[in-house]
């Protein structure tokens, strides 16, 4: 039992030397070994199964006495399905390419050299969750896939569930030869165990919070560790004068209302003067048939009976509900500007069929995902392709957007020479 | 004049909101824009010429009043063929290719989407730095190629050279029709002005800090703002019992003689027992009569004679000076072992002729850069054909080792669809 601050920074500094100690063996290992340490995890998961469920149930009583709400409930419970989806995801994960060791761009120098570059893990990953057990098995298996070791702290009402988990994780670890050290998963809920997880960079190479914005600010602001990190997602689709009707409302309806509670979900739909009159009571017919409040400008209250009008913090926020904020604008540099002003960076769609606005469009919006007639709810990794992801980044350095197990590896620079010296 | 702390917020604001602007603009500059303003930045240095160098002139007379050291005035000197070299590194970068807007990776995904990547600007760069009033230039070129806008804080004793070069940079910008935001040149030696550089995420997106150690430790520990940061050149060679004997001894002899200041030259020589009484003797000879300090591990000091013995922080430092540690260890793994313990991730060589061997440092061995049978001293951005550098990262995630045109950039994803939906 851990008790003081001592034991704490005791703890995880044991915690992070057999982390790095790990993260050298795991750089070595080659696919086939990850593979089959993967592979283990899966079977130990199988035939841990009850286990790890009656964990579950130990923290949903525990939550449910607490009186955690119902979305977090439902976050914290691992029901069969999900359980086997967790599973599921472990075997695609073994599917994926390995990104470790691909050597890239080498080219003879003026001075014989050759010189390219190879990709590496990071090292250590320490990962911050809240609720959902599964990402327990998410984010070890990405880690191992990529070659890192990962450290893994997760929400104190999922304790049980991780550490069943966790259990699973070492089984499989060692049946595959590959260090137990490899994942660990925080074994005490004391909040300063994370205060020492990212302030050490000779433990920790990257840290990756998920969880509510506050707690990824916390962790920004105290980390001494690179934080790859998601905030907001006030994500925007603009319907220029030149859009196809047909696929316009296809896409504004689908960003909104495919699921509210997403980071990829539309929170403003910007809106062509143009098209406004033609588009936007259908639009909001069909919005309002789903349940959606609408809060609109000036000039899309004239054309929508009803409408509340759109204050300036319904441009800046992120709603995850339910409601959708909506302004006219003159042309597709008006809503450049606005998505300039007012978008987290996270992803932004234009529904056109005019070659020249979609260019611009692409290249001058400044998001970790542009898109050009579809919807943005495709911004995901295993949409694009990633097999899974770590997470979904919004800043501007190492990963935007999607982070799969490329946005856990970089390259080293390697040389070939031949007895080459510098003149 | 900028006389309190109040001022200095203000001032920063200012520049941070004009330089965030810039960066908008610059985003979207073509790279015959951006070409077209290099070469009048280049064509106003040259009309310039004598005012950079009379600027230049004053900073070394207040420098050399003010009991600068030899080694800081000569590094703060702009002699004419430095100032002709600096315009010759502009003329360089307008040759190097555009990093921005290319795009890579485009496929079709099973829903339809075709996904892919589109390499964009960080943004806004800070970059401070100390004496070398050439950075200035070299920075800003790199900045403006890159899409980027720069905000540049040289060393106080360079302010004069500075603001004289910043004059060329604001000239050139004007006549090429990009604003003269795009860089700025911070006016005020004040120390605060540091201070709001590195802590304001909404003005800048990224900090390079160029200079001595103790610099780098404070900004990095300070830093609200991602750091791209180099610390330690603490390089080793390895000599394999199957290296070539005269390979060996060229590389050796390179890699710590070439130069003694860079943070590429070797720190400590490790040397295959097999080999070490055929090579060693040899190699202390040449190393003494270019005036190299030797000192040793026990079996080095049974085979060299009067060589100073190695304490454990000779395996640490770097020396950055004409003095060289030198290990006998039992084989790749020893080698490895230290290097993993003591080297700083910079750069490592292996000498060796087996196959085998040097795969596995290739593979093992986690520095920015890892060589194979050549010079430490080729670990650079020119060397690697990056065109020039911006500074050589020894962090992990972005970018590892020489940065370059694209260390200043980062990939957005891009997305293709007919109106496509998420189901």
């Amino acid at each position: 039992m851990i008790c003081n601050r001592m034991d704490i920074q005791q703890y995880m500094s044991d915690l992070g030397a057999r982390a790095r100690a790990a993260s050298r063996h795991m750089a070595r290992a080659d696919s086939g070994a990850k593979n089959r340490a993967l592979a283990a995890i899966a079977a130990a998961l199988r035939s841990h199964r009850s286990a790890v469920l009656d964990a579950n149930r130990q923290d949903m009583e525990l939550a449910t006495k607490n009186g955690l709400d119902s979305a977090l409930l439902d976050r914290l419970e691992l029901t069969p399905a999900r359980f086997d989806g967790m599973v599921e995801g472990l075997e695609q994960v073994i599917a994926l390419p390995d990104p470790i060791g691909a050597i890239t761009d080498m080219s003879y120098r003026p001075s014989g050299i050759q010189v390219g570059k190879m990709r590496v893990p990071l090292g250590v990953i320490g990962i911050i969750y809240e609720s959902r057990p599964n990402v327990t098995i998410d984010a070890a298996s990405l880690c191992l896939k990529s070659g890192n070791a990962a450290i893994l702290r997760g929400g104190s009402e999922a304790i049980n569930s991780n550490q069943a988990i966790a259990e699973c994780l070492r089984v499989g670890l060692r049946e595959a030869g590959l260090p137990e050290d490899a994942v660990q998963v925080i074994e005490t809920t004391d909040r300063a165990a994370v205060g020492e997880l990212i302030t050490h960079p000779e433990y920790v190479d990257v840290i990756v919070p998920r969880g509510g914005k506050g707690l990824i600010e916390r962790i920004s602001n105290e980390a001494r560790v690179p934080v790859i990190k998601h905030l907001d997602g006030n994500c925007h689709v603009f319907i220029d004068v030149d859009a196809d009707h047909e696929k316009a409302i296809a896409i504004a309806i689908n960003a909104k209302t495919h699921r509210y509670g997403t980071c990829n979900t539309m929170e403003t739909l910007l809106v062509h003067e143009g098209v406004a009159a033609q588009l936007l009571p259908t639009l909001a017919d069909q919005y309002r048939s789903a349940g959606v409040e609408l809060r609109g400008c000036e000039k899309s209250r004239a054309l929508v009976a009803d409408m509340t009008p759109a204050s300036e913090d319904d441009w800046r926020d992120e709603y995850l509900a339910p409601i959708l904020a909506i302004k006219v604008v003159t042309d597709v540099d008006e809503a450049m500007d606005h998505i300039s002003q007012y978008s987290s960076g996270h992803t932004e769609s234009i529904v056109t069929e005019n070659w020249t606005r979609a260019r611009r469009f692409l290249a001058e919006v400044d998001s970790s995902s542009v898109i050009v007639n579809a919807s943005t709810r495709f911004a995901d990794g295993f949409e694009y392709g990633l097999g899974a992801e770590i997470g979904i980044s919004t800043d501007r350095i190492h990963a935007r957007g999607p982070v799969g197990l490329e946005g856990l590896t970089s390259q080293k620079w390697i040389v070939f020479g031949d007895g080459h010296v510098r003149s």
